[in-house]
């Protein structure tokens, strides 16, 4: 067995041992995607440091297109990216907006890279879990039935009773294999929050997949804008209790394979989740432009106009700015390691 | 002897050699707490990640009501948490107040964690030392004796004269056994502030134990509050210059154990400080809530409205809240490997 | 050869194997430069942990005023903390200002620490690159010119067309040895900003040396101040991913050996950018003082009254603040670790 640890894919010195290292020499991130970009004027790796370089002609890996199986994987960064889920809704007797969902607990083998299988856990089939949207004062109410074969809860960012906060010990505690539950309260505060697994050990449930977004729009709304969700995650594919691959959205380099595209002068509005286990900060940079940020996107006033932040796990913030300029700009983390096993993007304004 | 690391405790891996291996086996995060508390709906562990597991019954642990002894460690963090000392006052010919107090340093086995033994070194015989307590623009003068067999200072953050810094080679610079030095200054700014030893190796002798938290309140005061006081820290227990347990006020669990009550609808301010070693970053994280944050407690205006703040050594900030319902609600790091080895507790509302 | 880790370092078990080992060892932290000073009242190095200690006589050290060769570096952290380069201007037909530099990428061998060489990348021969200042709504001219073996870029932080980003694929893209691009775009926001190499493998064409702070103005200015630049950054000297020694602005323990000086009352800006590669966080502590804190450099109004500022790597700030008292004031990181291996300083108040 291919022993894939992070140190070995940054120094390119991962062993080529028959048919799945080349897959695995893949994420060698001396092989990036942009490489084969039309526009690309690349020239080509060059070693000399860390034993790096190598040669990638003939093999499968992000720069002759080969992507993941998103189709088996059960879901597409490409759609996550704008996909909220407003759940149903209907009125009750008192008037206020009941909004529901159902989200369920599961196991699945997911491709976290081209030939990188990973045992995953999630909601609903998708990692991230479905980005949950609703309105300041609402009335929620998840239904979670635990399809899985572990104990899990779904634990909520933001204000709600105890016997709703998903952990073990208040309300319906842990929810054993086949069980279910409801998650019932109110819709507060206004701003970007997120939800997770809270069963122990809680670094692997959370690291498994178990997390998603959980937006409370003010009741007055927010400017129209283009609006995006990234979930700045990772995937410890050897029980090492260290991540090989990085992303928003899962799955590495995704975005710089396809760009997201975006318009010229019109706002965009990133609501961005850390839920990276692990490594002790996460963080966005954003490449020819600047943005404001409202941490935790409960305060109406930017507290900063940057173009890089650093959130710890559990911390997130809504990013809003405008590209002046056409053309392909990246975002990725301000750490060079995980930028380069694949939190990196592209921008492509048009 | 046994081998502690951090990472055996995470992986649940610590070798059974006699009855010292049981108690030392209370750390693993397989056995929480709460799994006894009467409400819980805990499954029991289920193991199959990570090697953790194994079985816990008949071990002494946190579960079955064993604590450290803080009468034997000479402190106990349910009276930390709200003892804020005041020192003595006398009023000076120019009307000023000039508040006094003693610190002595020494040396004394503290039990960490139920069976586990540290070589502390203290202010006034507690970790976090005293939580000195004083107003904006009075003079202060603490008495500082080393009464340990190192040299040793206590360098304030805050304003105050070179001479009255606590490094080498400023005023008394380091203080040697059985030595004694006046450092006096004036209160200044209003805030949130820390001590600590400033000797080198910094590293030890901060993680020894040598810090306290420093508050200087405003002239005009602050609002009517249940105040509570949280340092954040840990212990290096195999001097490998990494914690095997995590704590607010020193003893892991112990707000687990027995939570921190307060009351439902009543302001609830948090001085909430960090001065844990060889981990780069901490963070505190409320449930069920939201907190106002005012960073390093300087700014009368919050800073951000959240649930989740990130600090590095150093830092530390006034977080603000009021809890809507009553019942049980945990706080903790969301750095899950400093949860699961100490760094969490529940709020009891009533 | 010697193993010079980080570790090694800390522990003081550096092995001495000749008169190199001298060198080395004049980094073990039990040995700083403050110890020698008139004013100090340092005991001296006491051993007990970690294995340090050892002897310190005779051997070649920062203690006896040996410090690196700044003149054979060709750059003198003295010099490079007030060293603001406006480029050359003319009028353009449009009643701009059109400012120009050339940054000429080369490689060299420098001296990190007495003894210690790294063999850098640079620009224009420093470390940091010059510090590059305009004044918002400028048109900014830079020439780049690669004299070196490594293909290279400038990419800067701030609002530019992605022609002008210095990535692969992009414009120019990365430009090869022997060759040279011109970057054009108008300076926007004010703030404070950077600019490094953008070429894979991304952390080491940052960590060989290749940054500079970039610096808009405000249209309007800003108030007159004793104006300071620190770029934190660090050296990995045996290619481990890991720093061995620590700096704001290249060589550590310099502004130990020879203070900054100020004046007593005057105001005081300090541009903060931390470009630390391999460690998660890096940041400044100020002793005896609190400053007031403006993230990116882009607000007139500061965001935190405060003493201890947490970055990663990108991250930067504008710090102000007077010193009250005459004296020596440390700084350096509040990571002990970093402060140990270099990062550290004195303000000396006139």
């Amino acid at each position: 067995m291919i022993d894939l640890t992070r140190r070995k894919l940054l120094v390119g010195s991962v062993p080529v041992v028959g048919a799945g290292a080349a897959l695995l020499h893949s994420q060698v991130p001396h092989a990036h995607p942009w490489d084969a970009e039309p526009a690309a004027a690349a020239t080509g790796g060059h070693g000399g440091h860390g034993g790096g370089g190598g040669t990638h002609g003939g093999h499968a890996n992000f720069r002759d297109g080969r992507t993941v199986d998103h189709r088996a994987n059960g879901f597409d960064p490409h759609e996550i990216v704008r996909d909220f889920d407003w759940g149903t809704t209907r009125r009750l007797p008192n008037g206020r907006v009941l909004r529901e969902w159902t989200l369920i607990a599961s196991e699945r083998e997911i491709e976290v890279a081209p030939g990188v299988t990973f045992a995953s856990w999630s909601y609903n089939d998708r990692i991230p879990g479905p980005t949950l949207r609703c309105r300041e004062g609402d009335r929620l109410r998840i239904r979670f039935v635990n399809g899985a074969q572990h104990p899990h809860t779904i634990h909520f960012h933001g204000i709600h009773p105890a016997e709703m906060d998903g952990v073990a010990g208040s309300g319906a505690g842990e929810i054993p294999p086949g069980g279910r539950t409801v998650y019932e309260f109110d819709a507060l505060p206004a701003g970007l929050h997120l939800y997770h697994c809270h069963v122990r050990p809680l670094a692997e449930h959370i690291a498994k997949g178990l997390y998603g977004t959980f937006i409370v729009d003010p009741r007055e709304g927010r400017p129209d804008a283009d609006e995006l969700v990234m979930v700045m995650n990772g995937f410890d594919t050897n029980f090492d209790r260290a991540n090989e691959v990085y992303a928003a959205n899962s799955i590495p380099f995704a975005y710089m394979n396809r760009p997201i595209r975006v318009k010229r002068g019109e706002l965009v509005r990133l609501y961005l989740v850390n839920v990276l286990e692990y490594d002790l900060i996460n963080s966005f940079h954003l490449h020819g432009n600047l943005f404001e940020y409202f941490p935790t996107g409960t305060s109406r006033k930017p507290a900063e106009l940057t173009d890089t932040v650093m959130l710890c796990q559990g911390q997130r913030g809504i990013a809003e700015w405008r590209f002046p300029y056409a053309g392909r700009f990246m975002f990725h983390a301000h750490q060079s390691e995980f930028t380069e096993l694949g939190w990196q993007g592209f921008f492509e304004v048009v």
